[in-house]
């Protein structure tokens, strides 16, 4: 999960190289599905790495989807669908911040689901560890986000 | 898309055909994704050919799940998950009919979708070809299914 | 609920006085929202009688909203939003019938509510008897349908 | 908006003081419509002086609704029924803070609402303003909240 237009450079950065350790982990990597910021970048890592992309689409067809998602996934529910996406991940990686981002990592944490935030935005940290010292995991690289996964799914 | 708990011996025979007939067509199954009738029946069809399957749950997590479903999507949404099952497929087959599939029919042919009834009911034909004569075809067999929707495809 | 832009002139006038009478026995009518066919001619005729008004809207804001719907649930949920019209009602009255009313038809039976035909359309009323015997009644007049919500509810 | 069963107990009483000046303005109240903290709350407040209230709820029927909702919309749609709230209100407040409070808020700034925030909670405060300067609004008691929608709406 991440911002779509208001993705900074290394949001992008950190998303395409997280896409692509999904990949070589054999996960499925699943995101919000727009040709936009983190959601894009992700996708194109792990299809570079030879993954599977699935992707939670808000509008009524699959117009502005990536042209990197495998499985498009047609909602018709706009932002409500972030609930969709954070409900059908095992683990939810906020990659970045923004309103849409901070909604998926509030409805992840209330759908008792572990979060990892990969942000330097301190007051994000803050908040949503204010929310939920358990669920609630702060990564700095997208190496240290695979591993902090890992140990969760074990 | 078809009856669950409410599926005739007929209906499931019909949808696992379908599931093997759509894996090997190289096309990505999807369906309801609960361990119940048709849904069921077509996803073990189709993973019996080798196939992707794709459910779209109504529940908060994946409880009830098919065994024979690889991409699970958990929408807690009940029955209005229908909507999304229907807008992110090509093409929309209906085996058998009950008041959750004549939703999803419905549904599809509010969208703009094609549908195919794979059903013998005869009120279920006269009924949907009332609603729309462009956007709905009857098919006797699975594999007539299959002809009708590489027409459309095509 | 009933056909938008599609309802006839014999389906908008049976709304407009479903509307009234609704508003007359002190109900609250519940609608589509939009200000099209039989959902803005029930919301005027209960307006014309001082009924409260509530329209459940499919957009994602209020545009396109009856001037006499005077409580605007907003969804941005498309057609999904017709699983709210009739869950959140305690008896679905379908007057006319389309591709949208079918599904709402469908929604009501599937989640067990009593569902009232006001139509002349035979297809209809034979394919969902055929669903729900129980559950599903034909009326042929505005003031039939107040006698059978009156029988249900008592 | 506000937390169920985490409310404290100045966040119930500030929401049942807001609910009854909310209804003072002749203003409708709408809240999530559970039987719990800061939506209880609210709805007892509004109906203390004689106001309109609305409840949209997250399950698939009314169990569980307050006592003090006038009008019940069922949505079942667990969490992602949140975007509804913020989507139907004029303006968004927020009385107390919580994982779904905060999705609220967030849903709220990415859907361009205007959104006030009652509590003291200092990371919220300075999470949400990070997201939003324009949009976001902090007040120390209900009858400021009052003041600033009163210059919002105006």
């Amino acid at each position: 999960m991440g911002p779509g237009a208001g993705a900074s450079a290394i949001d992008q950065q950190n998303a395409y190289e997280l896409g692509k350790l999904i990949a070589q982990e054999g996960w499925v990597l699943l995101t919000g599905g727009r040709n936009a910021g983190v959601m894009d970048a992700a996708s194109r890592g792990a299809k570079a790495a030879n993954g599977l992309t699935v992707g939670i689409l808000p509008g009524a067809d699959d117009r502005g989807i990536s042209s990197s998602v495998d499985i498009a996934i047609v909602t018709d529910m706009g932002n409500a669908r972030n609930n969709i996406n954070v409900l059908s991940s095992d683990v939810v990686i906020a990659c970045g911040m923004g309103a849409g981002t901070a909604s998926e990592v509030s409805l992840a944490l209330k759908g008792n689901k572990k979060v990892i935030l990969l942000t330097d935005n301190q007051e994000s940290q803050r908040f949503f560890k204010s929310l939920s010292a358990d669920n609630l995991f702060v990564a700095k690289t997208p190496v240290s986000v695979i591993e902090i996964v890992n140990k969760l799914l074990s």
